[in-house]
């Protein structure tokens, strides 16, 4: 498996879009994406739990259930979330204004939004920007794209890899957004996944749960679950492997190379974190279930005390400790040890259930990096976690005190 | 049922002092506190669910469970958790210093701690004040006592009542502490009641347990639940009213009189929450039931995202129904309503699952002010709860990036 350029037209047969709609007036910058397959995808999507959904999660969830799709269009600058039946409307219209244009039934047309939440989306300013979008269809056209998709994001995500399946090159690429609003439990952004493996829509949606649980599932970045979270799959049959349709040694090799993506992903994900200046990875070892170290990995990068405390660059241990203690997980802290790490060193500040006596100076060092890792040896099993969050800082307040207006 | 001054020595036969240990080098405001009482007390508490718990919680919390104590030694400064033996031996021997000088049962003192987590108590420092401590004890030395217990509190929060039960005056009175690592799920701070009002131990556990249920619990600052957090009730019968052994109208005037107090008390805590500029008291109603309300207006007021939009004073509710719907509760928000509301006036926002134009200046008018209501109309049945929170600020983030040093 190798790390490659091309993100989501890497894969063969793909090609992408972004132009600027102008759903918020005075946009400049592209607000809305087109992605699209030359041959009818199966495709799969893992939504959030949050019992509020946005319309076109509703929408896009209930044509995902079919295992089948060819284009996904997304807009940015407003969520279409708490609208009611008229944004139910909109959703649909959206979908079928690509639908019409790209000469596709309407139910092959996936749609996504991300922004503001319990307003009206602009959907004639959509429509009308929808035949140029259609038009400008391109490889290179991933790079407007990944754009369009972004919110209060400070750069653009993406990534791609190549691995080999039944003797043929396989591609997997993918882009994302999410900066705020985020939270383990479900999908967590708005994230877009395409290959060329020759895959059933039922093992596609196999991968992608399985795959999402240790790496989307586990980022946060102020605990809050969006009622738009989707992550999506398409995937073209392009690369004329065998075709994948149980589990087995083809489907293994296409799952580690989904995690290896969705991995880097969560990690950019949690690093440009709303007013993040830090990237916080918290890796839990020796916990007697992957479940139990999972748990108390994401409760300790949720912990608001725990990335303020990142934030000023403090080694307050006590509150990594506090956090895991009400995660709801057992765990038993008299045999529990804490140090922090990365390029720069690494320090133990508590070991087995007694405070250290540490060089808070070599500590500073080590937090001050912009990625700093939390390592927790419990010493009760064998099984291990990661979870990946941000520092909360000023910036975030700034944010998210004016996001609306 | 009145308020009266008097606060944790309001009720008859109770003293308290405070006086400063110097348990941070440098401090000059009191840092140690001693509540005493001239009679042995039914004793009662609730603690942290946190399973890291603070090596006084867990002395106190087996002393309560035989029902009886005298006396309360507190310090500021230090939380004694994360100590492990060392830490135990500490609370020990707070506890068994003032015992000493108080002439009591080592069994009758419960000791409590508070500040930051993972370093030794001074336990010297602490018993060469514990003879001044004692002296010093009289009515008045609640004031020095509510003043010793703070940690980043901006005010000392107290209260008292005056009820009549059985033809007799009882009297309860509060301080407390408080204003981070605070979040719904038990205790949520140092709480202490004291009642002269004559009430057997079990009673008294019981009354204790279910007004927390309804009010501590019900405040959330940071979604941080501490490794301290202690409520304890001491009743001395000195009322002489009829004893309270068991449910009845004289238990119902008690836990309503409790109530109060511990309802003044939680919105106390909530407006001081660390960096606060507004109290945000959420009330939830047409609810199933009373714990689905309550869940749902604790999932609000936990939002780090609604808690950023009240600080920029931003009517975003879109937010609100976004952190109802990951509460892991049922509504439909398709029947649920959302007003602003204070004493500047009400506005709704959210009309039965719709989004109202709404004046946006009319709205800045109510969100300026110091406290804000949001009430949320299910329509689904009759119950209803309320939770008490704070907005998240700059503040909050200073605070807590450099609490340590």
């Amino acid at each position: 498996m190798e790390h490659i350029e091309g993100g989501v037209t890497a894969a063969k047969g793909f090609t992408a879009n972004g132009v600027c709609a102008g759903i918020k007036p005075g946009r400049t910058k592209p607000d809305l994406a087109l992605i699209f397959s030359e041959l009818p995808c199966a495709a799969a999507g893992v939504y959030t739990q949050n019992i509020v959904k946005a319309e076109p999660v509703k929408l896009t969830r209930s044509r995902t259930k079919e295992g089948t799709a060819q284009a996904v269009i997304v807009n940015s600058g407003n969520a279409n979330a708490c609208t009611g039946e008229q944004g139910r409307e909109n959703a649909l219209r959206m979908a079928r204004s690509a639908a019409e244009e790209l000469s596709l039934p309407e139910s092959s047309v996936l749609v996504c939004s991300t922004g503001v939440i319990g307003q009206q989306l602009p959907i004639a300013v959509i429509e009308q920007a929808v035949p140029s979008l259609v038009k400008g269809l391109s490889v290179g056209g991933r790079k407007a794209a990944r754009e369009a998709i972004m919110t209060t994001d400070t750069f653009w995500k993406e990534d791609a890899v190549r691995t080999e399946i039944g003797g043929k090159t396989v591609t997997i690429g993918t882009m994302a957004k999410g900066s705020g609003m985020i939270h383990i439990n479900m999908g967590t952004m708005l994230g877009f996944i395409t290959t060329d493996c020759d895959i059933s829509a039922a093992m596609l949606d196999e991968a992608l749960r399985e795959s999402a649980e240790g790496t989307y599932n586990c980022v946060s970045i102020d605990g809050d679950t969006s009622t738009n979270d989707t992550l999506l799959a398409l995937a073209n049959g392009r690369a004329g492997n065998p075709p994948i349709t149980a589990r087995g040694r083809d489907f293994d090799i296409f799952l580690e190379a989904l995690n290896e993506i969705n991995t880097v992903m969560a990690r950019k994900l949690a690093a440009d974190g709303e007013g993040a200046e830090h990237l916080i990875e918290c890796r839990i070892t020796g916990a007697r279930t992957t479940e139990t170290a999972r748990a108390l990995a994401k409760s300790v990068i949720s912990s608001s005390l725990v990335k303020a405390a990142f934030f000023g660059k403090d080694a307050n241990w006590g509150r990594i400790l506090c956090a895991m203690g009400y995660s709801g997980e057992l765990f038993t802290p008299e045999t529990a040890s804490v140090s922090f790490t990365n390029s720069r060193g690494t320090i133990k500040v508590f070991d087995r259930g007694t405070p250290l006596d540490f060089d808070e100076d070599k500590a500073k060092i080590i937090l001050t990096e912009t990625e700093v890792g939390i390592l927790i040896e419990l010493a009760e099993g064998d099984a291990s976690g990661i979870a990946w969050g941000c520092d909360l800082t000023y910036k975030y307040v700034e944010i998210n005190g004016d996001y609306r207006t």
